[in-house]
């Protein structure tokens, strides 16, 4: 167990004001290991973050009941058997000490404190399936939330969208975890042969601090496949590497950092033409993180920016604002600048839209905004990732409709000068303050000239 | 894709040795990726191991039709927009060509020729709802199998027991990738402080080969915690390190091995003296290893010798062959000396004791050999694992119950004497081979003295 040493307090204080929003009691599971090939063969434990919220630690296969602002623990004692596998574990009446518990029984008694409870729908097919009887109702992770679930949601996020001073604590030690990682991870360029051995550096950073990757990382000179999980590549010298990877600790909290380098040390002139221009936006939309501003607006900036920067470059032609208004930014541009950082790497992203989306509001149709995971004002204590990124994607580039309908405000000529730019991302975590922003990310650099001095070291 | 060029060759051949042994269609399904903390954010995926077998390559979603030797592929053509998130993928067709598919077809058509199939259940929630949704009964990881899916199962068994030349590729590759893991992390443990950070070492060498572990590492101080999957632990000087980690190829084929070394690069005395004996009981296993020999009469001869040699010890009274009878052996010695390996690290424990038991046998209830995974004649193409072990385990030892029966054939005080010994085992993957037995880890140095040097450098 490790445990700051006020962790009871902080879990009162999170259910206290859990307790003033909901009139009912809501049961949250931890879930279980799922299996990979066979059943003792597991993928690392990994706890519900509503649990872990609540819980403050990963306990598997355990609940708690949260009512008025008390907590109840429902966990087995392990298995007399079980310490030969697993060594001596902690007691049922220890680990409700630990977290401050009001009172701690046997997963069985559970039956006998289901009535009027909400829920909210765990990962693993083990935990749904014992939800779904227990509560004699479907709960399931696909389906759309209803009734005193979806109320409890909304609660929920309600806490969850600003961070605590226990949280901020987790969230700034996993960025500078993630510093660390990509740092190694740029020192690992130049001798490495393929993508794989730069993932295995910043990996090995991670790990070495007993804590685990918060996503599946993004080691590639393709930066342009935007969800790319393989790291077969070999390492040409005039490659971009984007590296998309982010700490967890071991109670959950997400750090998220891209950054993109030349393989080489060097950019060329056009990949340091396009990475300025990523870096412009990145900057603009950080200096304008600041209370009370609409995060959608964070979003347009940033194309605005692309835009101009693309305009400037005689890639783009018109003027910015219409280009924008077209979605041309989103030709090269087409994600959102950033999401919900906390417990989930996309924050609560297994609600849905409940804490990405403000009550009422709903994706948008544009192309150029219908990827965005946030659309809110910022509050003090949000946590937002900032990400503008270019990317040359044939899936979108090379699509005759495309080509034709934009033939007379994209420079096609122009462009192809620019063929060795692929895909490049900038991406910081950025904490809301009172009267500003902070970027816990800040320890890495992300000036051109001070990325390709951290690659030849 | 990364497949040899005689895949499509090996793959009929193996296809063709099941038709002989079964006359009904058999239907395996890949499985689809297990979700984390939500369902965008995946664990890795990872494949049924019958489909990888069969298809050669980790597909996700797919399935295969296999009746007389005929192999039908079902998968979706990627969905246009998957390009701009994971790039361009092969189609259906590209994918057939190169495993050499007959025949190859949308899944929504796999409905069309499920009449009479056997199938085998994937672990993934998602596929085994299909599985059980397609074929109108259930089909459950955790259901013993019963009809012609038992009868599969006893086909594929009587395939996947030995392997062929293009499994023993890939099983040679990882058990190479793996040696040098081990070596790494030997290499890194005078400069740790943290069981996590020499594990870093190890599967930063595994993730560098663009390779995944085959299970969850064990890299630890405590190796009386038999599954200890913690690493949070500071390394001391008079610590012995254990560790179990094995790599896998992405086609998915493990390798299984543990080393046990002293923190410091140097055993104590007493440590010496176990782990000579841990060692003489491993390396008298290898030797006897052969086509024909019992692989419980392996189990039991570890046992003997680990019994003679806590006699020799004074730790033990009586005679060693009388000791074993007595089950006295378990005390320290409680799990079988190994399993089956190859596409899982336990390989077909899916399929329950169906693989690792000869037709007709069945666990034991004696304590010293319940744990026993294998009991079966070996036969060339079988790989196994040897792993004897040591373990001063407290639930156990300090069983009031265990030290009264015991009283007079423990010399508990003796024991005493050897508390700097809380866990050895020591761990080679053994190919059966015509006229003996080939330890494809035997590049990995298991002599004391050897591993002391690996640790000091």
């Amino acid at each position: 167990m490790h445990t700051s040493t006020n962790l009871p307090e902080t879990l009162r204080h999170r259910r206290q004001k859990l307790a003033i929003r909901i009139n009912f009691p809501a049961i949250l599971w931890s879930g279980s290991s799922s299996p990979r090939n066979f059943l003792a063969n597991t993928f690392p434990f990994r706890a519900n973050s509503h649990f872990l919220y609540f819980a403050g630690i990963p306990l598997q296969n355990a609940a708690i009941r949260l009512e008025g602002g008390n907590l109840q623990l429902f966990i087995d004692d392990p298995h007399p058997s079980s310490a030969l596998w697993h060594g001596e574990m902690p007691t049922r009446e220890e680990i409700a000490a630990n977290i401050g518990a009001d009172d701690a029984r046997p997963m069985a008694e559970l039956e006998n404190y289901l009535e009027n409870a909400a829920t909210l729908p765990v990962q693993d097919a083990a935990t749904w399936t014992q939800q779904t009887q227990l509560l004699d109702r479907w709960v399931l992770p696909k389906n759309q939330l209803v009734g005193i679930d979806l109320e409890l949601a909304k609660a929920i996020v309600c806490l969850r969208l600003t961070h605590d001073e226990a949280a901020l604590v987790e969230l700034r030690k996993t960025a500078a975890v993630s510093v660390e990682a990509h740092k190694a991870g740029m020192a690992a360029t130049p001798q490495a042969k393929l993508e794989a051995e730069v993932r295995a550096a910043m990996e090995a950073v991670i790990m070495s601090q007993n804590m685990t990757t918060a996503y599946t990382s993004i080691v590639t000179v393709h930066g342009e496949v935007l969800h790319n999980g393989h790291y077969y590549n070999s390492l040409q010298p005039g490659d971009l590497l984007l590296a998309d990877v982010g700490a967890e600790t071991e109670t959950g909290w997400a750090a998220d950092i891209t950054r993109t380098y030349p393989v080489s040390g060097k950019f060329s002139s056009t990949q340091r033409d396009i990475y300025d221009i990523v870096l412009a936006a990145h900057d603009a939309c950080i200096e304008n993180i600041a209370p009370g501003v609409e995060y959608a607006e964070i979003h347009l900036l940033a194309a605005t920016v692309i835009a101009e920067g693309l305009v400037d470059l005689g890639i783009l032609q018109g003027k910015p604002e219409d280009l924008v208004k077209m979605d041309l930014h989103a030709l090269f541009f087409p994600h959102g600048i950033g999401h919900l950082l906390g417990l989930d790497v996309h924050d609560m992203e297994d609600l849905g839209d409940v804490a990405g989306y403000d009550e009422g509001r709903t994706r948008s149709d544009r192309f150029g905004l219908s990827y965005l995971r946030l659309n809110r004002p910022l509050r003090p204590g949000m946590l937002v990732t900032i990400e503008p990124g270019f990317y040359q994607v044939p899936a979108i580039l090379n699509n005759p409709k495309t080509r034709s309908q934009y033939q007379y405000l994209v420079n096609w000529e122009r462009l192809e000068q620019f063929a060795d730019v692929r895909g490049i991302r900038i991406e910081d975590d950025v904490l809301v303050t009172e009267t500003g922003r902070e970027v816990l990310t800040a320890d890495l650099p992300n000036q051109a000239s001070a990325v390709e001095d951290l690659v030849v070291g």
